[in-house]
């Protein structure tokens, strides 16, 4: 019999934040598959999840670099997904967890179709997570949304300059992974008059959270990876 | 002593999709505020919710009108927030649970602004919640988005043609409460060529819950309000 694979989102950096049946999918998991980065020392989602698994489970890392170049992220997907079907064929429960949402973002769907492609007769439950921007608009008490508002959740952008019809066109905006540009995306919100309408948040749930209001006074400084900026036209 | 007042997001349906800090505020809650539709039976928020909610917990239900009427609604949600803050001037906690995410096209962010008006002084704490989008693409095994796509998410539309400039521009869209214009819709959809690049979901993890990638086949019916239709220009 082959196992049954779990893809979990573990919400954005509190472990408060996973669901119920995150917890109950964890609990009956025989392998968890981290996801890490080669410059993670810890596997973030570990850090998370870890209060809920077993301690007779076996942890796996799958290796997801840090790149864009799609052959070598196109190799590693395959590694993992040949890794993690290997415990599947030896009947193993495998969960795999991810940060935030499985669905969204995230190496979950891409080893998935792998996955799918060595096992096609695979059981596959996904467990959602609360996302990284719902996260932090409820700790700010500031909605996302509200009645005819539209919002676009954009990943991380290569040319803040593309923003500009999103941000004109849309009332409210989340911009993902915003570290690689950020100094640029001040620039263009500023451009638009909408600097006074954005609020920045890095590594919510954690020691190290920050969040800021005055765009500018992150100018030139590294930002953390895990870190986004809500704008609002209507103000925050 | 002024109670503490939680805006709670129950997710989209499935009890085991509330989160744990949810569960935990559920069980220290005095009061439990439930928003009630003129035309709900039951509180759906409640059917969910039910099973977490203390026995000893007072239920108060908050009118929600099903109208888009401005002043109707205000008028409403003042009398909510009073309510509310009466009991809150008693020294109890006071939960108020929401569908989804309770920052994202939720009654609770007026009722909180109207709250902090009459208590500006007040503690709030936000629990955020799986939305109804993240608990549909886990559902059907698609990603929301991956990589560089981006992501609309977009009420209900007044005016389905208003649609077309974002479906042009945004690679993966989210239609929420598409009840009240579905045959309209569908129309636009089919006329860009994504009639076949979307599927629609309603009642997301209740006993009536429908999943359909024919969206023809519900075209002159009634559809349920909570019904969304996810669209990916790449294919699902």
């Amino acid at each position: 019999m082959t196992g049954n694979f779990y893809g979990v989102g573990v919400g954005p950096g509190d472990p408060d934040l996973l669901t119920v049946r995150a917890i109950n999918v964890l609990k009956t998991a025989d392998v968890v598959c981290l996801p890490r980065s080669s410059t993670d020392n810890d596997s973030v989602a570990m850090k998370i999840a870890g209060p809920y698994i077993p301690g007779a489970a076996e942890l796996v890392d799958i290796a997801t670099p840090m790149t864009r170049d799609k052959a070598v992220l196109e190799k590693e997907w395959k590694r993992g997904a040949i890794k993690i079907a290997d415990y599947l064929c030896q009947g193993k429960n495998v969960a795999f967890i991810t940060l935030g949402d499985a669905m969204l973002f995230s190496t979950y769907s891409y080893l998935l179709k792998e996955l799918l492609l060595l096992l096609p007769e695979l059981t596959v439950q996904t467990v959602p997570g609360i996302t990284s921007f719902a996260g932090a608009a409820a700790h700010l008490n500031i909605a996302l949304a509200e009645g005819s508002e539209k919002l676009a959740i954009i990943p991380a952008v290569d040319e803040p300059a593309d923003l500009r019809p999103i941000l004109e066109q849309f009332s409210n905006v989340v911009l993902m992974k915003v570290a690689g540009k950020y100094d640029e995306i001040v620039d263009v919100l500023a451009d638009l008059g909408l600097k006074d309408k954005a609020v920045y948040i890095s590594k919510l749930g954690y020691p190290e959270q920050l969040v800021t209001f005055d765009l500018d006074s992150l100018k030139g400084l590294k930002q953390d990876y895990l870190s986004l900026i809500l704008i609002k036209r209507g103000g925050l």
